[in-house]
């Protein structure tokens, strides 16, 4: 009995529940968000208050957190769409497929489980809604660049709440072939549109069903990245914060929630760090909503935290016994922005911008030579581009899987990283650890390593779907 | 009611256990071993099977595994003596201190703690007996390489077993002065010093306390990387038997055993990840005795597993979504010894080994040509090298921190990692997080991230220390 006493009295002191029932679901998946990208985020932080260590996010002070792996059937390294099916339905499956297992057969996913069982289900993402993590929830093809297809499926699945950027092909078919407008159909099926917030507080209290992306003329393919935000842009806490609004309102059987921070992936790819820590908070800015609806129903509420994958291979750690990650905040946007900034220069000055200027330019956006000295190997980095890519006009954009990037913002980043001190092993994914922190009701079910494929099956065991 | 019946079956199902007291700790530290490198030990353990995947470890299935963060009070990247006060004294300090705080004050460290409290105390490592980890937790020194200071603290804490390859300083103060040999006054202190493992039988039985070290002539420093072992060498896992027996001879109180895997870290600091994945198997063997232990006396013993930092910044990955650890077979060395192999074949061929000499070393030790076909880029990486340090003669030995390394040797082991997709960001240690993992008495109290600091508080509660 003692033992049993000692046993509650942990469970009580620490948030970590194991028999409560889970009506209410939270399940973020940070895409590409490796351990080093949570930690380096938090000693970001904690070097922006001066000091050495770490400044928790909030979810990582969850009571338990472990790390998963993310192995595909067919690859040591995942992509997002067989991360996205294990995360969705507890399978395995090969790189490329969307909620279909290795023979193409339809796989039950968890949300269509918690659908199943009455909840009410949102799956939302700070990408497009039919990019390969939020689709693996709600569609069933064989090959994530189905973008239309997908899309069509969003209907099918008859959830209740979708949010995302937008969308990426609504009307050609994956053999690039013209097709009606997935919107209408969409309308049909019963789903209120609602581009941008202000759109979304209209229409939410009649709407039976909502589709949030944002407002006319955005890029659909995400939401701007967090270190660009300008006022009045879509953002994951407001989409979550909506999400929760939508799913309570009316008949309250519960709900299941997916929210996926869709560009710590896209950042890391990027090799840029300061635009992935920024993501990361991001990201954890929209757990604190759903940890506010928690702390209100904390018998009822489970959160789950968690990544499909690592992207980028990044370590924190260069040589020396150093990080100096306060040195990012002197970068003022993403390399995509740079990239475009040092793009609008060369048109400005048709195509003859000075050393002077370009330094000028690299000064203000990334802080070089003012407030961050360069060594003569990272200025000469920067300069023998600058004579490639503006004296000679050789201009070959660094590819990578989601960002075209001029050479010399390419160069920037990589310079900011050595500055930063940290170093990347690939500008793609790798096999690394995942991390997964829970808190609430069921949440002593996530304690222990685990593969990706057992999250989903403990969220329905600690909610109870069939 | 229910509720508690679902947590006791939660408890009993998983062999968590939040309230039985440790009479048996073991303390198991992967020097250097970060995420990734339990991860990719796994991964290359399923190659090896012709699978995509992990193959578990024995450690990574115990009940609770989480991460711990590893910064030191003055650097954002700990060096082993830092980190291992930590994990030691449960106190933050300064890099390059032993048992000791910022201002140089005594820590008092969690052997210490279980010799006061009446356990037997045993201190292991595959490196020197003086080195940082294991010193940490007996020694005081403000700095840690005053080795022959430190192998002098080991009498005054009075523990009862230590094991190790050697030490490093045995006549030579930290002023570089001769001084008398500390073997005979470890042995006047009431110890028994035994060299190898057939000595260390005859002589446990009459022992009151021991040191057990590699026979005489051994290199002190480290037993031999676990890639390299022969028939004869003293191991981790022999250390470890020894350290139970000798622990619970006579009246048994119970015991605190802390042993270190130290060449994890080695061979990161070397980048060379053959020798780093079998010396984490090595590791794991060292665990499964302690296991066999606890199979006898689960209600009494704790197993920890954790490390005190990240070397080498490894990612598993470098581009493309594969991984090719399997190809790590075919090196059959360690990165020393075949740096050793190419200067023996200098010296033997009087500095003329022709090409063709060179290559059919590097084909018979590491299976370039034969097993593992090179890319141009590779081959021409090796080429060169052989045209600067055999043609040229300018050989520029690659210096780390516990290796110099022949050129060729260190462009080969750079080859080998390419070709299993493995990347590194770093020669030296890194910031990334540290795995924990716990089985037995007291394991619930490791669930959640927590600091490496939190973890020998933890330890000493689990077991009752004062």
């Amino acid at each position: 009995m003692k033992r049993l006493m000692y046993v509650l009295l942990f469970v009580l002191l620490t948030g970590v529940s194991y028999a409560q029932q889970a009506k209410y679901v939270f399940y973020f998946i940070g895409d590409g968000m490796g351990v080093n990208q949570v930690n380096g985020t938090e000693m970001y932080l904690a070097e922006q208050e001066g000091r050495i260590g770490v400044k928790p996010l909030l979810f990582t002070t969850f009571p338990v957190g472990t790390v998963a792996t993310t192995f595909s059937a067919t690859n040591s390294v995942t992509d997002s769409s067989a991360a996205g099916t294990a995360l969705a339905t507890g399978a395995k499956t090969y790189n490329g497929a969307i909620g279909m297992d290795d023979d193409k057969n339809v796989l039950q996913t968890v949300a269509e489980k918690a659908k199943k069982s009455g909840k009410k289900v949102g799956v939302t993402t700070s990408v497009s809604v039919d990019h390969a993590t939020p689709a693996a929830f709600y569609a069933h093809q064989p090959n994530r660049s189905m973008y239309y297809e997908i899309a069509l499926d969003l209907p099918k699945a008859g959830f209740d709440f979708y949010a995302g950027g937008g969308f990426l092909k609504p009307s050609t078919t994956a053999d690039k072939k013209e097709a009606p407008s997935i919107f209408p159909i969409i309308e049909e099926a019963g789903y209120t549109i609602a581009r941008g917030l202000d759109e979304y507080k209209t229409k939410a209290a009649d709407a039976k069903k909502m589709i949030l992306i944002q407002k006319e003329g955005a890029v659909p393919s995400c939401l701007p990245y967090a270190i660009d935000r300008e006022e009045g842009d879509l953002t994951l806490p407001e989409i979550t914060e909506s999400a929760i609004s939508f799913l309570t309102k009316g008949n309250n059987k519960g709900f299941f929630l997916m929210v996926e921070g869709g560009k710590i992936d896209w950042a890391c790819h990027g090799n840029d760090p300061a635009t992935v820590f920024e993501e990361v908070i991001d990201l954890d800015n929209a757990v604190k909503v759903a940890y506010e609806f928690y702390k209100k129903h904390p018998k009822e509420t489970l959160i789950v935290v968690t990544a499909d994958h690592e992207t980028g291979g990044l370590g924190l750690g260069i040589g020396k016994y150093e990080l100096h990650l306060k040195s990012l905040l002197n970068q003022k946007q993403s390399q995509d922005l740079l990239s475009k900034a040092i793009t609008d220069l060369r048109k400005e000055k048709s195509g003859k911008a000075s050393w002077d200027e370009v330094k000028a330019l690299l000064a203000d956006k990334m802080g070089f030579w003012k407030e961050l000295p360069l060594t003569w190997e990272q200025e000469k980095m920067l300069r023998d581009e600058y004579e490639t890519s503006f004296v000679k006009n050789k201009i070959v954009f660094e590819e990578s899987l989601y960002a075209k990037t001029e050479p010399l913002a390419a160069a920037a980043k990589k310079v900011m990283s050595q500055i930063a001190m940290v170093g990347w092993t690939s500008s793609s994914h790798t096999a690394g650890y995942v991390p997964v922190f829970a808190i609430g009701a069921g949440s002593g079910l996530f304690v222990g390593k685990m593969d990706n494929t057992e999250i989903p099956k403990r969220i329905a065991k600690a909610a109870g779907y069939k």
